[in-house]
C-alpha cells in the first residue's frame, strides 16, 4: 500500500529559505516525521522561489526576435524574450504554443517560465539552473536534520502531445533511481519482458500532484510505501537522447 | 491523504469473465470493501483478456505491407499485421519504433498490441474496442454488487516522446471527469490560472502502476481519498484532436 500525504499550511516561500529544513518542520506540525523510504516530492516553484529565480517583467527588454514571436504567438514580448534566454532551441511553434528545448534538455512549452503561484503583478519563476543538483540539495539537507534518507524529487507541469491537458513530471531527482526496468524480467507466464522500462519517477510526480492542486497552497507531498531503488539518479537522464527522439 | 492498494493473488483472467465480480470478491479476499468514491484502476490486458481479445500469431497470414513494415523495423510480420488492423494510420516509423493512430484515436506505439502477460507461445492481446464502454460495464457491475458507485479507469502503459521511459496512461474512463480544470480559478496571490488542466485520469493511471509492476500479477488497484468529479466523462475525450495537435 502506497500513502500520499500533502504538507497542509506551507509557508510562503522567498529567496534564500531552507527547503529543507521548512518541508521536515511543516511535516512535524501535522504530526509526519519523515521516514527512510518516503519520496518528497516538491514543486519546482518553490524551489525557484527560494533560489531566487525570479524574474520582474517591468525590468525585461525584449529583443527584436522575442518581439517577433510574441506577435506571432500573441503573448508578451518581455515573457518570450525570458523563454528564449531560457532555450536552447524553438522545438515547435503553432497555434500561439512555444514548445522548446530548455537549456537544460527539456523539451517542454515555455521552457518552464510560468507566473501562477509567483508573488508580484509581473513577477515570473524559471526552472531551477539545475534541478536535480536542487534535490540532491534539499534531501541532504532533510537527512542532516532528521537522520532519515529519503528520495526527494521536484516536479514541474507539463502538456504533452497527442493528449489534453496536463501532468506532473519529474524535472530533478536525488537519492533514487528514476527507472523500474523490468527489461530481462519474466511476466506470469515466463514471457520475458523486453522493453519495459518504467519511469516511476514521472509516476510518482504525478501521483504527488494528486494531492498538491493548484489553488490550494500544497506544494510538497510525501509519498510512502513506495519500494523504490536507493542510488544515484539523476531527472536529466530520463531525457530521451536527440538521436533516439522520433519527434524533433 | 490518498491510499493507493493493489489487489494481490488476482485470479488469472479468461474470456468471458466477470470483471467487476472478481474485482470486487478479490477485494473483499484482503479485507477491502470497495466504498463510494473509490477509483477502481484495471490494467487494460486482463480487459482485452476477458473480452476475448486475443489473437494467436500462428493464425496470422500477413499482408505485403505487413512484411515490408516488418523487414524494416525488425519485427515479425505477423505482429506488424494485427498492428495494422488495430490502427488508421502509421503517424511515425523509425529507428525499429512504430507508433500509430489506433482505431480509437489513441496515439502510441504499436497500437497496444503487446504479447506480456498472455498465455500461449504465440498469443498476443490488442485493446478493447471502446475502453471506455469498457470500464463502463465493470463500474456497472460493482455498483450492481455493492451498491457503491466508484469511478473506474483503464490504462495502457505508453512511452512519450522527449522522455525516457514508460508511464501508465488512461485509455478507459467511467464515472468520472479525466480532467481537473483549473482555468479561471485563482492562484495564491490572486493571479487568473489561464490554462492549467490537469489531466487526473492520466495521474491516477500513472500512481496505480506504483503497487502494480508488471512481473508481479497486480492489474488492479484501489485508489482511496481522491477527491473527483463524479459524472460522465471519457478516455476519448482526453485525445487532442489532429487539429490542435502539433506534432503530427
Amino acid at each position: 500500500m502506497i500513502t500520499i500525504i500533502g504538507l497542509i499550511d506551507f509557508p510562503l516561500i522567498n529567496k534564500g529559505d531552507d527547503l529543507g529544513r521548512i518541508i521536515v518542520e511543516t511535516a512535524r506540525k501535522q504530526d509526519i516525521i519523515i521516514e527512510e523510504n518516503d519520496v518528497i516530492v516538491v514543486s519546482q516553484k518553490i524551489v525557484s522561489k527560494a533560489e531566487g529565480l525570479t524574474v520582474n517583467l517591468k525590468e525585461v527588454n525584449p529583443s527584436e526576435l522575442a518581439k517577433h514571436i510574441a506577435a506571432q504567438t500573441n503573448r508578451d514580448p518581455r515573457h518570450v524574450e525570458i523563454i528564449l534566454r531560457e532555450s536552447n532551441t524553438i522545438v515547435k511553434m503553432k497555434n500561439n504554443h512555444l514548445i522548446v528545448e530548455t537549456k537544460h534538455g527539456f523539451i517542454c512549452a515555455n521552457a518552464g517560465v510560468d507566473k501562477s503561484n509567483v508573488e508580484g503583478e509581473e513577477v515570473i519563476s524559471v526552472l531551477p539552473l539545475d534541478s536535480d543538483k536542487s534535490a540532491s540539495r534539499i534531501r541532504h539537507r532533510i537527512l542532516r536534520i532528521t537522520k532519515k534518507n529519503p528520495a526527494v524529487i521536484i516536479t514541474d507541469t507539463w502538456g504533452r502531445p497527442w493528449r489534453l491537458g496536463q501532468v506532473d513530471f519529474a524535472i530533478g531527482v536525488s537519492g533514487m533511481n528514476p527507472f523500474r526496468n523490468y527489461r530481462g524480467e519474466r511476466d506470469m507466464f515466463g514471457y520475458m519482458l523486453r522493453v519495459t522500462n518504467i519511469a516511476v519517477a514521472d509516476e510518482l510526480a504525478s501521483a504527488a500532484e494528486l494531492v498538491k492542486g493548484k489553488s490550494k497552497g500544497v506544494p510538497v507531498a510525501i509519498i510512502r510505501g513506495f519500494d523504490f531503488i536507493k542510488g544515484r539518479g539523476k531527472a536529466k537522464k530520463m531525457i530521451r537522447p536527440q538521436k533516439d527522439d522520433l519527434f524533433r
